[in-house]
């Protein structure tokens, strides 16, 4: 699938760094932007900008924060052109934090928002546009905001905001094919001037399969992880992406290097992928952190009655 | 997705058999066939009925050969609604072993084919039909036979054949969703009498979504496995395909119950899954023979060299 316009973004270390508390260390964080880098990709997101106000500097790792000095760090010396990308929460951020673009290694800052927040994503958004980002809002949850407050906001978003993209985030890896398609759809109707872009979650392996769902109805950004890492099931590997779309500016096989060197044994530490529980919150179209909090209980392969205290809550 | 016409059959053994040379013990066999039962699964497959002439009885297990008192042992008591299936290749079986389907506890005969022995798979259906059995005849290797000779194939099938299912089989996990879309609409255009069957390998993490397409697109035989074991990186998981049709004739439980007590342990005894090579061979649209011998040497997870060689096999 060959389409000029579609854009690849990693967000290895900000979605992966969500089951470690964003501690990678500078020399891996390092390994993953340089191989993405001559893998072709087209943005690379290094992690959230949050408030040291509402986080501990103490518990959480660096790209937890994603200081200018520590992106430069990891940066610095290599050939890249990639752009790079932060992500940050409604209410989670300091404005003023954030220097104007030109005095800082980021490129494009990607607003996480629920649909009920979207007033504030478009002011937040805005902000940013005004100090010269690339700006997105990337609508989490979804599979639960369906109705009509879905396109009020996607209108709304069209209207009043000056983002580059839209995106749909499968938070939940509940979309089946069927949803993918109607929601792309539903957000090209409202979006003249704005992309598509889907982020899908891998509980029910359809990570993958809903992004090419997404690209065949005119999604054209695109985000995927290393080996799939990322919360709870994980998401869409890049390394399928990137094999999938044929764009000769694409290269697999810095990101097969980097996946043999460092995710091979990073997935021996820590934990992401096909794991039922995973799955069964997709079906089920929950949220994964009841799923998470019994991978780390000692009933984490219990899967019938995790099963029933999801399907039948009442009497658990 | 609800559909009346709609039938799972479950190959865990005969799949799964191809990477322990079918050697499930008995017990294991009656707690898969429990299990399945259980859950309302409309056909399960218990593994090839190999010739013992051709292959032999010292390498292999049970599943190989599927004699009559095996599969007695395994279900024996236990009650089922399932009807019970086995596979045979074109060229691997004795057709005069195989009793009249009143004399056997086999229900269902599948004739595994290439395009190019569909005259000697339309032969063997007709044969075992005339001995009472369902039969279907299963197009291995579909990706790599795609072209008018395929149309002819089918085209023949439903002209001389008297199979209630042809199945697509993406012997090499190389189908994108279009890909699955148009093999299934160019099958319903001949197949005016038969049903169409989908069989999927995982090796992108498409074997579920490409199901879901077929399901779309109007296939009605549907294979699954448990947790997906399946040759190379596995098959659709059938865990996601009950999760998904919401037929209340299914029941998931006692699907998660077998994964918890057999196919976790089992899991860390035989490999199958999402595998760098194996998606490198779905991508490439290749046998996963190669990378499954690389998976039994010492470069198993030297993907960048692996990529190569089947990139550039001329210099290599």
């Amino acid at each position: 699938m060959y389409r000029d316009k579609i854009r690849v973004l990693d967000c290895t270390i900000r979605d992966g760094g969500l089951i470690n508390k964003h501690d990678f260390d500078h020399k891996f964080v390092r390994a993953v932007y340089k191989a993405l880098s001559q893998a072709g990709v087209d943005y690379i997101e290094m992690g959230y900008k949050n408030s040291r106000r509402l986080f501990s500097s103490e518990e959480f790792g660096a790209w937890k924060f994603c200081d200018d000095e520590d992106l430069k760090k990891v940066t610095d010396g290599i050939e890249s052109n990639a752009k790079i990308s932060v992500m940050v929460d409604v209410g989670r951020v300091d404005l003023d934090d954030v220097k104007p673009a030109s005095q800082s290694p980021v490129d494009m800052i990607r607003v996480a928002s629920y649909v009920k927040d979207i007033d504030k994503a478009i002011h937040m958004t805005n902000h940013f546009h005004e100090k010269g980002y690339e700006t997105t809002i990337n609508i989490m949850a979804i599979s639960r905001d369906k109705g009509p407050e879905l396109d009020e906001a996607v209108h709304q978003i069209e209207q009043e905001s000056k983002i580059l993209v839209a995106y749909i985030v499968d938070s939940f890896g509940s979309l089946y094919q069927e949803s993918v398609e109607d929601l792309v759809n539903r957000f090209r109707k409202y979006l003249k001037t704005k992309e598509v872009g889907f982020h899908g979650h891998n509980h029910q392996q359809l990570a993958f399969g809903n992004t090419i769902e997404a690209i065949i109805h005119g999604a054209n950004f695109l985000d995927g992880t290393v080996y799939g890492i990322g919360r709870a099931a994980g998401n869409c590997p890049i390394e399928l992406l990137v094999g999938f779309l044929k764009n000769p500016k694409f290269d697999i096989r810095p990101i097969l290097d980097l996946i043999s060197k460092e995710f091979i044994p990073l997935r021996e530490k820590i934990e992401w992928g096909y794991i039922i529980p995973y799955a069964i919150s997709g079906m089920m179209n929950e949220h994964p952190r009841t799923a998470m909090a019994l991978r780390n209980s000692d009933k984490k392969d219990e899967y019938r009655e995790f099963f029933d205290s999801l399907a039948n809550p009442m009497v658990h």
